[in-house]
């Protein structure tokens, strides 16, 4: 067993029902990982973020880098005994933030030059350095450094760009070897189909525990994003775990799953929830609306999570209009909630062989056409 | 058995250990109530204030009569089930907010009108109003609009304001009358002791469940707080449970058992923990400084609570500067064990009869010289 281990349990169309099998634990998929930005899901405990049905965070190697600074995460040993973790954790490489967030950023075949937004310091990261980071956290998912290309982008940029991310990726699987956690490689190649598939050839030639799709969500519009998705992840090597970067709302995890994706990760939930917006089968609930003033009904009354079983629509929306933290965290703790019922269900369908019956049940409930998919 | 009743399990010197049996729940005193000014206890769930130890909470009549206003706590059957707390509360009766927080207020016999700080709305609240609100609240324990006397008031000017605290109190009697909740009355007559003994005379005249002791830690020099409590704390009935309002520091609540005191409130551990002020038998930790950022050491190796099991220093300090929302409520549930934890130990040592060795093992603890009272 490689660092981690892939099993395939069925398939339903191109949908895969499978399992992580991590040192750490096994992971369920297709799962949605909640995210960990700054070694915290946001207003909530690990428990919590377990009882969610949550397996596996996403930790982001960009905010830990700045703060709290690796040399305070070194002397904890690790990201999981600093956050009190104990489960699998993927971290991203940090180049997706340097290139969105980071100011006055150089890019060179090296890798990237770029000042802390904390301290205006000057900071390098190239693949050898973003891989030493995730080593330094722990990382039981190991994202290669890649350049995340932008849209809309022209051929010949998209081209050359996913050029420069296919020998990162090499310099990375150099850097990785002995090393502990698994190393997944990331397709780019922005909207054109013909340089994504060159960009799989290539990481598939390197070699990988398992396949990203990066580039995507990225102010595409939905169709383009679709179009990719639906061409690449059946293409990506069956044998191996699909994950589909920084995705997303509630349907694209259901269009994602039907193409062969094993894993997600989103702020939405959690982010969301800070912002009063719940999510339920019937669509959203935006719980700051004078409507839910005196409503004593729970956000969802199908809910099994610790908010819907204890708490009425009415406190929720005067937590939130009183801005009291106890209101964003049991919005968060419902938003988790939601998205990790969601993909059980979406694994039950796949198991039953019935997943297109499922999709079209949960696009009735929010109240959505499905997407067309050429 | 009245709406409360008080057991007097044992004294050491004018010490007491007791209990305060509600049809909600049995109190054992002294006893700390942490404060949840708008209908939660800052950051945690009472699940979590439970864990600390607290068997009852204190309630602001003021802020909730504005937010959410009383149409949404009665839609909900009370504050109870408003906020998912089954064991006591008391409320206050909203008078000392009024007159501490709200702007152009006007007091008269009849008493006091306020323009809303939320909306500039003309509010009125007199001593029926004051009722008919934590009536509807649902408290358990009920308290009389008094007027609070700040400091330094001269004796007549404390006289006239104690003097219609007392008429006051006497219409509060009238309107509790057939309600549920026990009702308290309050002590005032600022540091003048005569005062004080008139307003206590003429609270024990119209009878009721509890006393309480306002108008203390209101500005004035510690010393002259101890006066008045060390003169006034023994002279309370026996047979009724005495309350300290909204006090304070540890110290203080050492100090106010030591002279009979059987309850407080303060929202010191909360807000402090709020601003990374940590309460240990050692003294305070400041979590935000740097010394703390390597640190794998809990707050408190001799601590108990969530918190101190789980997470370093170094994790809270982390949590801090960055401002991330878990940071805040960590340490609200450490600060929240430490006052339930010096409580049991205040209790602990009345049943032992050894409560002055504690009483100096504690101020050793914190490196602080006990106060002298003459």
């Amino acid at each position: 067993m490689t660092s981690v281990d892939y099993k395939l349990l069925n398939t339903d169309g191109t949908a895969r029902r499978g399992q992580l099998q991590f040192a750490r634990g096994t992971v369920e998929t297709p799962a949605f990982m909640p995210v960990g930005t700054a070694g915290t899901v946001k207003s909530v405990t690990p428990e919590e973020v377990r009882a969610s049905g949550a397996e596996i965070l996403l930790g982001n190697t960009f905010h830990l880098l700045l703060k709290p600074g690796m040399e305070v995460i070194a002397a904890h040993g690790g990201l999981h005994k600093f956050m009190n973790w104990s489960g699998p954790i993927l971290t991203d490489s940090g180049g997706f933030q340097v290139f969105s967030l980071a100011k006055l950023r150089k890019i060179t075949e090296q890798g990237v030059t770029f000042r802390s937004p904390i301290d205006g310091s000057k900071i390098f990261l190239g693949p050898e350095e973003a891989l030493d980071v995730q080593h330094t956290l722990g990382s039981d998912v190991v994202m290669v450094l890649d350049e995340c290309t932008g849209y809309p982008a022209t051929f010949e940029h998209a081209q050359q760009s996913m050029q420069r991310s296919m020998r990162w990726a090499e310099r990375c699987k150099r850097a990785h070897k002995g090393k502990h956690g698994a190393l997944f490689g990331i397709v780019q190649g922005g909207m054109h189909l013909q340089l994504r598939e060159q960009s799989l050839q290539d990481l598939i030639n390197i070699g990988f525990d398992g396949y990203a799709m990066g580039g995507l969500s990225v102010g595409e519009p939905k169709d383009e994003m679709l179009k990719v998705l639906s061409y690449m992840g059946p293409k990506l090597p069956a044998n191996a775990p699909h994950y589909l970067m920084g995705v997303g709302l509630p349907q694209d995890l259901v269009e994602g799953s039907r193409f062969g994706i094993d894993m997600f990760d989103c702020v939405l939930p959690t982010r969301n929830a800070r912002n009063g917006w719940l999510y339920t089968p019937n669509g959203i609930v935006k719980i700051r609306n004078a409507t839910h003033r005196t409503d004593t009904d729970p956000v969802d009354k199908s809910c099994e999570c610790y908010t819907c079983k204890n708490y009425s629509r009415g406190y929720l929306c005067h937590l939130y209009r009183s801005h009291e933290m106890l209101g964003a965290r049991l919005c968060t703790i419902h938003n988790l909630h939601y998205f990790q019922k969601l993909m059980q269900q979406i694994r039950q369908s796949i198991e039953d062989c019935r997943f297109m019956t499922f999709r079209k049940e949960f696009y009735d409930g929010i109240g959505v056409e499905p997407p067309d998919v050429a």
